[in-house]
């Protein structure tokens, strides 16, 4: 087994760290130290003070413009009008809970359960990922009587408890829970030579047999379908079919975490998983959603749900409530209207073949792949032995930050570049980016 | 010890109880059984659908007023326009998260944090009280060594696992954390033989020991101070005094969990737990704090914090964004500018003037008691025995939904209607709600 590490945060400081610094970032970075808790960590050694987006793009407070290659939270592009006229206009309306009657939320649970598989026909809110996944872990534990949970490798689920648990990507300062199992991700850049869909699926298997002889029945198996803290690690469509296949037949669900690849991000389709032509059981849902505004969700199998929701009450005051419905309803419009799923195929596609061009002309470039604009870019300081250079991956995202071009890394060593910009991203400003990139290489890499 | 029972959503109901409706509300109840999953419940046996809300009132599809006694989310009046003008500036602007440096989350917590002891020094933020209280019991567990939380017998303090597992409350669906005790409420209307601070104290004590006697360390005290799912308990100012120091002497923290009564809702003073002449070392807030965004925060002790934050990486996605810490500060800045503090005091104080006439005109008002705008109406089946009058409070409810008032009720019986309007309820609002209790206690009660 691969020791654990802390992806989590590779290129990001504490404010102490800051030094060297103009007054501005200097005096806020100060004022983060007394105010904020420790936890607090700023992204580069010469942190941003963003005050302004719009679409894919940021400016700080001199005015400066940044590309954002980064942020999927804002997925339909930062400060979107119709995101924001919609959550202005039902603000001005009402904005109170789900235990009175409205039809924001059966409006937009309408459309968002079109989107899934007609096995998935449930759905309830929440406010973030992390929430969804806390509760799709005690769903997936009331349906199969089991508690053991497996994830990837170096997974990230969220910051609850229970999800930092199941979240080996936080390093060792944050344990396990004694009912994780890990398996391997699915590295295909590593992995060449074997049939990944098998392979994944009997890791899942031996898991799910070490689980039994330790006494812990299993309850599911927890995963991102693009696989994004692990490197992001599309593979081919289909691979995860087998794995999805043994979960069930060893009495498990299978939970879809969509807060990374869903919402048309990764091209073919409207979710992560639907490339691999599997039904989840449970699908969560976070940060894209509302574009901003705090609201995730989990959708279900009914008969899954119900396990849970017969028993145990569950009453989150702010999830899906008529303002959070709006802002994810303009959501989807947007994605629709716009043809985003479409966009993020074709300049997804135009972008990585160009990001192919830089892995043609420098050896430490190891690695290309993505589905849609969802993009990992793998450096190693050796081709053969495919050995993570994780200095370089640092050293370019400073780099790039100089250039004015946000993102940051992923993967066990850090040494992956995750290309993941809002969806208003252009053919246009591909340009940008790999002309910046080709610039750090040519001044680091080989 | 008292059997656990379920307080949540005593008078809510699922959508197939719906019977006897209009058409309307049989074809909303309707879609929400086939979209929704079965936790969610309605208010009411003819639930109310509502549209449109403006500072105590809301009004239904059909244009009827009610007057709202209930929410603490629209804590400084629904749809207040301070509030959505700061959210609409913020949303055009900028709405990122905390990675990169942003003045707005710096501003607020200089704000916030000048209305705390000196001691407590530090914020974080999240997205819901259930995000705050877990991470709370993570802190307490970091800093402590040890694992064993205390709540009160039917505290509630989220929906997370961690916090669901300290939450009696959710009743004997959801089992209790194997390192979770309880302790009765300061229950002061039948305790009244007793010294209330001692008493309590000891009560702690005795779990403490009892928690040790199990092998289980210590960690904290988790309680609301105004004890609100226990049905609404301010007691004499002061009384939580011998509580805490008992805490601190076990090698215990204190977390007050201020999703309840702070934000100026129980007029002697903004925090609730700031009537007992107590610093606690954790303080989480929730609910009323982004008047419906959905923002949550930590204010610890910077000592405390760190014994989590030096090893545990946390960061919460939506946690602390420009937007969130827009509305927070707009809702702080409303609280100041509207004197809404000393105006729940003294518009709290006159309401409870006028119940207690009801009490002196029907037996079945067993006690009358607040803080501010936040009062618990006792009803009981005989003032002697003092037993709880779970049914007559539950057909109340019902009978003041019927004359536009919307309310619930609280405590291990049910039988405590929670009153606690929007900080905008005013003066003039007390005989359509106390003109509505006359009327229904005159028909039902005795």
């Amino acid at each position: 087994m691969v020791t654990r590490s802390t992806i989590m945060d590779t290129n990001s400081f504490r404010a102490e760290h800051a030094a060297g610094l103009d007054k501005d970032t200097m005096r806020l970075t100060e004022r983060r130290g007394h105010l904020l808790g420790a936890s607090y960590r700023l992204f580069y050694r010469r942190p941003v003070h963003l005050v302004r987006g719009r679409g894919q793009y940021l400016w700080d407070a001199e005015g400066t413009k940044y590309l954002d290659v980064y942020n999927n939270v804002a997925s339909i592009g930062h400060c979107h009008p119709a995101v924001v006229e919609a959550v202005h206009e039902q603000m001005q309306l009402l904005n109170t809970h789900t235990r009175y009657l409205h039809e924001g939320i059966l409006d937009y649970s309408e459309s968002i359960l079109a989107t899934t598989p007609a096995e998935v026909n449930r759905a309830m809110y929440m406010c973030t990922g992390s929430e969804a996944n806390d509760l799709a872990i005690r769903v997936a534990r009331a349906y199969s009587g089991g508690t053991g949970i497996i994830v990837t490798q170096e997974a990230y689920h969220g910051t609850s408890d229970l999800t930092s648990g199941a979240s080996p990507a936080l390093g060792s300062g944050q344990p396990l829970a004694p009912t994780t199992r890990l398996v391997p991700a699915p590295d295909h850049y590593r992995l060449n030579d074997v049939d990944l869909g098998d392979w994944f699926a009997q890791e899942i298997k031996k898991q799910i047999d070490g689980m039994q002889a330790d006494g812990i029945r299993f309850a599911g198996f927890l995963a991102d379908s693009i696989f994004s803290s692990d490197g992001v690690l599309p593979g081919d469509a289909g691979f995860l079919k087998k794995a999805v296949d043994v979960v069930h037949r060893n009495g498990g669900i299978f939970i879809a975490d969509e807060v990374q690849p869903g919402f048309a991000r990764t091209g073919e389709a409207f979710w992560g998983f639907a490339r691999h032509g599997v039904v989840p059981d449970i699908i969560t849902t976070g940060k894209p959603m509302g574009n901003g505004i705090p609201v995730s969700g989990l959708l279900a199998r009914g008969e899954v749900l119900a396990a849970f929701s017969d028993s145990i009450p569950y009453f989150n005051t702010f999830g899906g409530n008529p303002v959070s419905m709006a802002a994810a309803q303009a959501v989807l419009k947007v994605i629709h209207e716009e043809g985003l799923q479409e966009h993020s195929r074709v300049v997804g596609a135009r972008l990585l073949a160009e990001l192919r061009t830089l892995q043609d002309k420098y050896e430490c470039v190891g690695d290309v792949r993505g589905a849609g604009l969802f993009i990992g870019f793998e450096l190693v300081t050796d081709r053969n032995s495919k050995a993570p250079d994780k200095a370089l991956a640092l050293q370019l995202i400073e780099m790039l930050r100089d250039e004015r071009v946000l993102t940051s890394v992923a993967g066990p060593y850090g040494n992956i570049l995750k290309l993941r910009p809002p969806l208003a991203f252009q053919a246009a400003d591909i340009d940008w980016l790999v002309g910046a990139l080709d610039r750090g290489l040519a001044r680091l890499g080989r």
